[in-house]
């Protein structure tokens, strides 16, 4: 359950105030040249610290691969790999181990394990991302060399905005479009794993999305069928394409060749600096008061998040591929 | 690939005009009454011919168990069943054979198996979905007896625009909101199967569908913190509940005991019933002419195809919660 | 649970006194010659009465397939089966019941799951391994594509043991071989899916199984390191192979290139036709009287079920290894 | 490929001479007491340097619990851990980076991945076994406070015999027997998931085993069926029990309440400490001299690795029964 994926499979494991976050990144095909500083600058992009309104916790998120890679070159074998907890402040969260914070994980994650780790969240803290980040650096590295690239993109957010939130105590959502180019037709299995419900998937897991569409999405369900027709062509070098792509690159579950486009929903960040009435475990109300240290926007924060996602997916659809014909 | 689920999981089969579509429905648990004539009904609603601009194949759609149930209770051992397809006019589909239908599959299916049945889709055919509703219709059965109900509902559409999209051989496409009631809080896995996670995935492999969003969804992107807060309150019956569901019933990936509400985005069917220029096999202009029957919104069919794909993850959760303690 | 493998998966339903057995082979590469009337020739190898002592129940095992094949070809779809049960006569049943018959699965079923189907056994039936036959012939024909060969021998009975044993109502046990000819070295995962970790898995669930082994085996703890090592030399045609072959074959869990060998123990019968003492369901003593058709001896039958389950993890681990470099 | 379980699933990673070795096991229930100080001793049984003949390898095995258990707790969420690599010299293995050690797993990882990591064997080597009693010493005491318990007993090898052989710098194989007792009935998957044939690949999946029986075995084939049936009989508390227990406490691939009684068959260590010929890559001759600190029977060592897949198993299919019911 802490797993994702089929041939290529990633499992993480760590909660925000434990030792450590970490994962496995299994079934990477051998021989794979692996960059480990620029994983470490890939992994940096998602450290807090970076953006106005971000956490002020610091850390420094030291990638440690345990197994996997030897001499630049992946084994084949399991990637295992640590990423230590430095700066956790456990003390912040005593207030909150006997009550639930609204739009948090808390009383769902007592009401299903009768107990949990209060300290940061947790497992359901976003510090399980950077586990994403670490495989998913690895797999943007594998699909560069087969001429894949993915990019993200977070919705702009004025400097404005977000000093008026964060001066109110509050928080804002926002919007990530991701687009992966280059990639090859033939990526989904048709059915239960159409490409776009793997990606909706993998999207849907990360923390705070509310929300998954790929090419013209909710847009096309008011749409008619001739308004988003992507018509074929023979392009100059002899290959078959589409004028448009308000399919997004995905036509029965299976990539075309295109751009494969897709927009994520975050929801605002639900921790306010500011008190909030909610109850205790025993159902009595008592006020919450801001501690800890917390994101006003999560976003910008995100796109490699999403990006990391993409990749697994992406590169795990091509070694499945290979098996479609003996 | 062609099965979901984890503990309750769901394999099918068939393409469109072979002899019959089927499926095995497998870790049902044992002793659940199952009503054959009540899923016989809920399949039907399914059936063609039922509304306007529908298809007008006529398939009777008949239910065969072949497994798993006996004596009027599933026993344990999968459930495995066919429905025969007997409408099937294969000769429509022989200009099709050649050239590639846009925003269909035949494209991405021919580069990715090299190979292709092309008798009104083959396996990519929304006939496929037949099987989803028989399994899902039973797993409605046994969440019923746990007190689940569920249902989905299409966005409405005035006839006018119906028949004049109808009458200009052209199509709609539509939304489908769908609520869970009655569940119980803690279902769901953190982290990689998150409860939208699993759900968006399900719904995503439905054919046609574009986008996916659980409470407030995309709309939450666009707001404050402060505004999307569902509170917390003490019910009368000494429970914890929540004030408002902008979070659609999922706090954290796992359920909280409010309704699961969730919107799911069709995109217009592909198939038009007037000329359009596309490409054959090689790469050369050719006019596509209309054939086969086709609906000019499929949103309605998809009801009872919505519910089922929820039905069978509510009901895989159901059973994996209870691992979750000794 | 009623599924095995992970790229080529076998998904079965069916009961012994049901309306059909039936199976969903999924994974199988798209564009593979399938030979139906060769597939129904290597299914009859299983059936009854071909033997002196074999069940007297006359099935036809017409196979009938509904999917996945199309023109000769597999197309990469999932392949669905079924073959009707004809000739069950279910009165034989009504006594066992009500009480557990020694030596069968009346007994842990009910445990498990608190009702079950008594005629013939339910799914616990032997008749189950016809769908395995069906998935494994299909299995073998791609395999010989790749120049791979499959042959299992049963260990010989002579006509007179058997004859006694019969005429006692008493039954027996046997070994079978399984030798797989020309694959290629890597095949199997190191560590949890060792090549002969599959191959034990799929073979230990046959019915009757009681052993497993590869190579020298059990022999092997008494030797000395020694005594059973696999030299390597260069062959003629400049490749390298082992000279003697004690490991079976397979070396750290992957194959080697040799030949792989392995040898299944099989239980007797457990069904004596003579009167057996056991208890009913409250536990009191019930004498059990001879009823239905039963083998005296089992593994004449098997031979045809354990190179169908060789076959699926050979093809399996085959697709698999595609996966290993980018 | 590096994981093994259903519900309760162990994912490990590591090579003989990288940082460290390390798993994660994912669904273990919460709120389960987990003594660390027990595992810690529970992991030291495994470690070399306590009998005759074993390797002198000095790793101290600390284990390094990185997430899942809290205030001596399980979470529910997935166990992390590390144990560091510290005793490795691996320039013991310049010269077989060259050359394929006879019975070993050098030419079959270099066919499968066209490389690998020479030093200890890398991933390969039998140090991989230090994850797996960690998680099994876990699974150990959850099942204990279910009143299941494990244990493993070497065949007795007497001092003399081991003397001469590591004398002649020779090698032993050996047998494992191992019984779980107070498990209840109705523990397995009928089909493909028999009790027996989960543990038949878990142990298979051990290094050097080249065999698997349960119960009477391969006896087994050799007997009549009137020798093996284990009669019913009421007991004194009014539970039904069977007289004796041939059939190793599973029948129908399912437990029946009575000990589970396995034998498993290890080969001799390959390593001998003498001069070998062998092949290098390019198939020329070349000597290999011994190097290393190795075993010279390794199956004193391998009592708790056995005890620990049999754990492993057992509580995976205690969790999977809970999902048989509603």
């Amino acid at each position: 359950m802490n797993s994702i994926g089929k041939i290529l499979t990633l499992t993480t494991f760590g909660e925000s105030h434990g030792p450590a976050m970490g994962g496995v990144l299994d079934g990477m095909p051998a021989g794979v040249e692996i960059d480990l500083a620029e994983l470490q600058r890939f992994v940096n992009r998602r450290r807090p610290g970076q953006n106005i309104g971000s956490s002020s916790r610091d850390e420094q998120d030291k990638v440690e691969v345990l197994s996997g890679i030897w001499k630049g070159k992946s084994l084949g074998t399991p990637i295992g790999f640590i990423i230590r907890n430095n700066d956790a402040r456990s003390a912040d969260y005593e207030e909150i181990s006997h009550c639930y914070r609204p739009n948090h994980a808390d009383f769902t994650w007592q009401a299903k394990y009768g107990l949990r780790d209060p300290r940061g969240g947790g497992r359901a803290s976003a510090r399980e991302t950077v586990a994403r980040v670490v495989a998913g650096g690895i797999a943007m590295q594998a699909l560069r060399r087969l001429g894949v690239t993915i990019e993200a993109v977070a919705s702009p957010v004025d400097a404005e905005t977000l000093q008026r939130a964060m001066g109110e105590g509050d928080t804002l959502g926002g919007i990530i479009e991701c687009t992966v180019q280059g990639g090859p037709a033939g990526l989904g299995e048709p059915v239960y794993g159409k490409l776009h419900a793997q990606l909706a998937a993998a999207m849907m897991s990360i923390p705070s999305v509310h929300g998954f569409e790929y090419g013209d999405g909710f847009k096309m369900a008011a749409k008619r069928g001739s308004e988003v027709m992507d018509l074929f062509e023979k392009r100059a070098d002899g290959t078959i394409g589409t004028r448009t792509n308000h399919s997004g690159g995905i036509q029965g579950g299976i990539s075309n060749g295109e751009d494969i486009v897709m927009r994520i929903a975050f929801k605002p960040v639900p921790t306010l600096m500011r008190e909030i009435p909610t109850v205790d475990q025993a159902g009595n109300p008592v006020p919450l008061h801001p501690h800890g240290r917390h994101d006003v926007c999560v976003v910008p924060r995100a796109v490699p998040i999403v990006e990391s996602m993409a990749a697994l997916v992406i590169l795990d659809n091509y070694l499945i591929k290979k098996t479609n014909v003996l």
